[in-house]
């Protein structure tokens, strides 16, 4: 038969980095494109254990359905460590399991937002949150970044020019720690900035920190989170960076009152998370796993992360790029008269890839950026696929 | 803060059977309520074994994210097993894994309908597709069952009044296999005249199949997806009650440009299902243990039911109640003026818990009714259940 889908089908396009993981396979290809964490970080040993203990002991609890809203024993371990490592001070009835942060970045929108109604982030922002977004006809404005991120007196403008248009957005969606696409880092008198212009206009945060345990240089800033003295906040976690991705397993931290809206939706949407993961993550803390192979993966990341910066320095012209102290991304830009979008057919025939920066607007995209993931390649590919990258570059502004 | 909720978050109440849970907990409480399988048929020893194998030959990819539309190499097992199964003739582009089936019926209904359009369901029907329908704010039209499904006349008749008054309904849902609640099954002939209908009407069909595999009585019948010559069929599986829920791992069967819609809205709702759950599913169907541990299930499940079948002729009056060929549930109908719902207080204090009927009714619910699970409790308790309920029945009768 012929399908008619809805109208609401035809604004949703398929992710530039989705679309990118072909690439990934193709023979030689170097890909910075995805925003993969480096296999060699799952602790596979110690999850073999794990595994092992919870078929012994419980098998019939984790491999049932649980409840909507979490695995009990792990939201108390959630509990000790949100404080323990980002002094965050909640009761596991302020948590929720999600299947993976994204169903959190799903359901936001539709919990605070009507369709047409508007919501802030940064711009650029994580495509996840665009691609909500848009399925859930979500409107943006996006505020600009600088080194120190999201550009908080930028933001109040917008609001103060917002509110006399008689327009309330619905939330403030960030991530002020190691930025994806970006990699910057907000500052702590930014943060407070933030968290005083969220109060005057009685807008919620939403804080994404999916990267905040991988720093590899620099002092540690307090989550907004853990400054929030009004309730304000909803914090996401997850395990993808710091256990394993493929166990979709993350958090939300929340008021009860937003998490029971959440619960009432996640019934809809899947019923509940993945026991099996839930138990994994369980133990993963429980044991301190989760305490030893943190460092691990950043002495890891982090040799990474200087391979690439030292081999933008040796071979890039014409570009500037962001230094992040953590995560797992770079933002390059171009010189203004480049198009990062047009020039990805070269570099994909120079065997190197990258997502075109304009992926992660939702207006006005700049198009000379790009975004590079510094965990997945080698080290040598690292070095290889930035000269790659910057021959690339020389190239197409020849051929201009 | 005060938080302000979207519009739609207004309509979504909290299912009644996910409320119920708590009840199963209590001291003494026999619960009838619950979807749940049991665990005695949770193959634990096969998949410690198979865990162990997939950590030790795939870990980095059984953690890592994996393609949105499912792991390539189970899409190539549930091809054959759909065959072999189902009859089920079907490409590996033809099957999508997704988070549990219930992520499925989510999606759908955001698919196919723009809110405020019409669908047709069951009436009784799946309260997760009720649940979905409502947070899509997509309307139903209920067609009303007999010991044999859907009644097809009833259903033509509605089309056909619908037609006249320029409504077209975007998809029909269907359980025709030991339908959940009721646990009719629809036979042969009337499963070719809903086919009819439907291409007379250039409507899909949606056909949810989560207990087909779970026959203890009568021969097979096919499925609506193998008697389907004109791609009508969206066909809805999983391995929530052939292997473990707790695994959230569900299957969608259909046309490539349905799964490429399915797929762009995956990416916004959870990215991929979780890699681990679909390596244990690839490994439970390649190993053949699947095939092994159906009929170990069936046994169970079929002295259940036939307990509960012959404890409801020996002890319950006024009633009567659907005999399923197959899958979890039972479905009783009280005299016309009783209300389920009031005599649930009652019920629960003699210990016995039900889901009542209006729960699977999205619009005029039918008062007198209840689903009664067979699966979960002990061959005991399913007795001395039965029995309070018939107790429970005769108390309600003499204070009305």
């Amino acid at each position: 038969m012929k399908f008619e889908f809805s109208d609401n089908m035809k604004n949703l396009k398929s992710s530039e980095i989705r679309e990118l993981l072909k690439y990934i396979h193709m023979p030689g290809m170097i890909s910075f494109g995805g925003g993969l964490p480096n296999p060699e970080t799952f602790p596979s040993k110690e999850l073999k254990d794990i595994l092992d203990d919870i078929m012994d002991n419980y098998a019939s609890s984790a491999l049932q359905y649980g409840q909507t809203e979490g695995l009990p024993e792990l939201k108390d371990q959630l509990a000790e460590y949100l404080k323990r490592d980002e002094n965050i001070n909640v009761a596991p009835e302020n948590i929720m399991l999600t299947t993976g942060s994204q169903q959190a970045l799903y359901a936001l929108p539709i919990i605070f937002a009507n369709p047409g109604e508007y919501v802030v982030t940064e711009a650029p922002t994580y495509v996840g949150m665009l691609s909500s977004l848009t399925a859930n006809q979500v409107k943006s404005v996006g505020v600009s970044m600088d080194d120190e991120g999201m550009i908080t007196t930028e933001l109040e403008d917008k609001l103060r020019d917002l509110k006399s248009r008689g327009t309330k957005p619905k939330f403030i969606y960030t991530i002020p720690t190691f930025q994806n696409p970006a990699g910057y880092t907000m500052p702590l008198d930014r943060r407070k900035h933030l968290l005083e212009i969220a109060e005057q206009y009685d807008i919620p945060i939403i804080e994404d920190n999916p990267y905040g345990d991988l720093r590899y240089s620099g002092q540690k800033i307090p989550t907004l989170k853990s400054l929030d003295k009004n309730e304000m906040v909803t914090y996401l976690g997850t395990f993808s960076k710091i256990m394993a991705p493929g166990l979709r397993t993350g958090f939300t931290v929340s008021q009860p009152e937003v998490l029971d809206e959440f619960n009432k939706l996640k019934q809809a949407m899947d019923l509940a998370t993945n026991s099996l993961s839930q138990y994994i993550a369980y133990e993963y803390i429980r044991k301190g796993i989760i305490y030893k192979q943190i460092p691990k993966t950043i002495d890891l990341y982090r040799k990474k992360r200087d391979i690439m910066l030292e081999a933008l320095d040796d071979y890039m012209e014409d570009a500037t790029w962001s230094r992040p102290d953590g995560g797992m991304f770079l933002w390059v830009k171009l010189s203004k008269n480049m198009d990062a979008f047009k020039m990805l057919k070269r570099a994909i025939n120079n065997k190197v890839a990258y997502v075109t920066g304009s992926a992660f607007y939702h207006n006005e995209p700049e198009l000379n950026t790009m975004r590079l993931n510094f965990t997945y390649s080698s080290d040598e590919d690292i070095k290889e696929g930035i000269k790659r990258l910057a021959k690339t570059i020389k190239e197409e502004k020849q051929s201009l």
